[in-house]
């Protein structure tokens, strides 16, 4: 029989904590049966939401501490507040200490990468954690990083991005080699920063058979799913991802606004509920909840702070697929392969500088 | 009487040129009557679409050159080739030597940019060019620069695009003191950029009586319309821009295909039809059509190279309106007031460092 997949949740993270967490496990649960589960937290707000839960229950432990992360802390505060004391940082320590094989938070997301950093280090390559996330995309499912976990960073950050991407898409989607596009402005050759520039060299150079270098896109390039994997520094691929959220926002008000300005609309889209209700499936924020945190001796995911316990149990599906499927086994798998090309590529810049 | 506007088209810019330049061109005209037109391009192609607008030809003059800048041409080699003598250039020329108040084109961005800069020069105190645009958000509408003329940029110029674009925002929407964000990861002071935290530094000593610096803003931000302007230098700005065009563009066709998918979504969508065309008509890309290069000793517009004949007369539309109101002796004025702060800013600086 195989091996259960633990799970670590953080039941103080997010908006609500327990109320949230404890029903999403639930549910997460119900579709992977072969989970088990820690919950870390004030066993005051986590047990009565536990006793609604049986089958849960039956599955889980208990690891009590009253300590939570604020949502409006800043990182460095979170971490001399409630380091190896707050529930994030339990969570996070399960992995460490091979107690679970995930840990996912809806906490305070400066915090979560800062303590994860710090707690778990960064593997063997790899120079500071990404965060990645699915997005959905007229073809399918993409993976897009970094979403803001680090600022800036050389062509070798960058073409590392792709490798962790390609083993998340490849884990995720069961791809033999998927697709990697660099997010730049314009697909002329001549533009864009000089470290975008580098790493799609660096990339075409690697020439891997893990997975297939495209070249640059636009940002237009990620809703049309024109690659597996979407790879750009934090900064921009956080701007990517909130200005989409934004627009998808704003088209539903728009959306709403309009099918409720006249009777006629009105009935139109009572008629046409169904279709809508699929629409709003597609592009539901709830079910592309789940960021990734990459590149540390451990996995770690962050859910959306005001997601529902709907929402959460989809973070925890992430997680478990990630962990199910050994998704950092296959990124040091890939690393080592590809990443020993990406050392030689810096050793040999170096060499020249 | 008050003086005409006058206009110079490149009409060889765009996916299709003449055959879309001029119908727009007779759009535009009769909702602004004291227009007049410079249609510089193939007089054999001009003229007999102009025999068609016989309104259009009794205000327009010809400036005849049958060279062109092709759409996937690079920069450097558009002016190689074309300097002096394409219609782009010839059009820009034009707004330099006083013939005309304003160029429009819907040809290739990067040589539009590059011969604008060549030819026009930038203004005493900006540094480079930016392209800012109209973006249609849930309160109104916002202008969002730069797009991507310019990568990257100091405190300074970021600054530099406060001010600009407070001026287009205020003679656009008739604001007296237009709201300013600068486009940011996170609201918390601590995340950015050292530029950004820098020009945030900037703009709040300034403390304009011109515009309202509000703070950091994230890429949601801008469709919500939480600001009159949003600012970020070029390469976030674009991916911004495209990011939410993708999105966008994506969700119309899951629109399109959900209102398709069964008889009854069918009927809905007949019946909704009015309330879908206010939709689309809210967020149609045609009536934001028109970036605008600013920062220039002139002014001069960039439509959509694939736009049609409605579209690039919207595109005119804005730059009828940036010369009826004199954007640039607004933008002159702004930078005299507040960019002389910006100049003491950065002497202060460089005293330090």
């Amino acid at each position: 029989m195989p091996q259960k997949v633990r799970i670590a949740l953080d039941a103080m993270g997010g908006d609500v904590g327990a109320s949230v967490v404890v029903p999403g496990a639930a549910i997460s649960l119900s579709r992977h049966p072969d989970s088990e589960f820690l919950l870390v937290g004030d066993r005051a707000q986590i047990e009565p939401e536990l006793a609604k839960h049986p089958a849960l229950k039956a599955v889980s432990k208990v690891i009590h501490t009253d300590v939570a992360v604020k949502n409006d802390e800043k990182p460095s505060q979170a971490l001399r507040r409630t380091r190896r004391a707050s529930s994030m940082w339990l969570a996070i320590d399960a992995v460490k200490h091979g107690e679970a094989d995930v840990a996912v938070s809806a906490g305070n997301s400066g915090a979560l990468m800062a303590m994860g950093s710090l707690n778990l280090r960064t593997l063997p390559g790899v120079d500071r954690p990404a965060l990645a996330a699915v997005w959905p995309t007229l073809r399918g499912d993409s993976v897009v990083l970094d979403l803001g976990a680090t600022i800036g960073g050389d062509a070798r950050h960058l073409a590392t991005l792709a490798v962790m991407g390609s083993a998340m898409a490849s884990v995720l989607f069961n791809l033999e080699r998927p697709t990697v596009g660099l997010l730049n402005i314009g697909s002329e050759e001549m533009k864009g920063h000089g470290e975008i520039r580098e790493a799609a060299e660096m990339l075409r150079a690697m020439n891997s058979t893990q997975f297939n270098y495209i070249g640059f896109v636009e940002g237009d390039a990620i809703g049309k799913g024109l690659a597996d994997v979407i790879v750009s520094e934090g900064f921009s691929g956080n701007i990517a991802l909130k200005a989409a959220e934004g627009t998808a926002r704003q088209m539903f008000t728009l959306l709403r606004e309009a099918m409720s300005s006249s009777w006629l609309a009105r009935i139109g889209y009572l008629l046409a509920r169904g279709a809508f209700q699929k629409l709003r499936d597609k592009l539901d924020p709830n079910k592309s909840n789940g960021g990734l945190l990459l590149g540390l001796k451990g996995v770690v995911v962050k859910s959306h702070g005001g997601t529902n316990a709907e929402g959460f149990a989809y973070a925890v599906d992430v997680g478990y697929e990630m962990a199910h499927f050994d998704l950092l086994t296959k990124i040091n798998q890939m690393l080592n392969r590809d990443g020993s090309a990406l050392v030689q590529a810096q050793t040999a810049q170096e060499a020249v500088s």
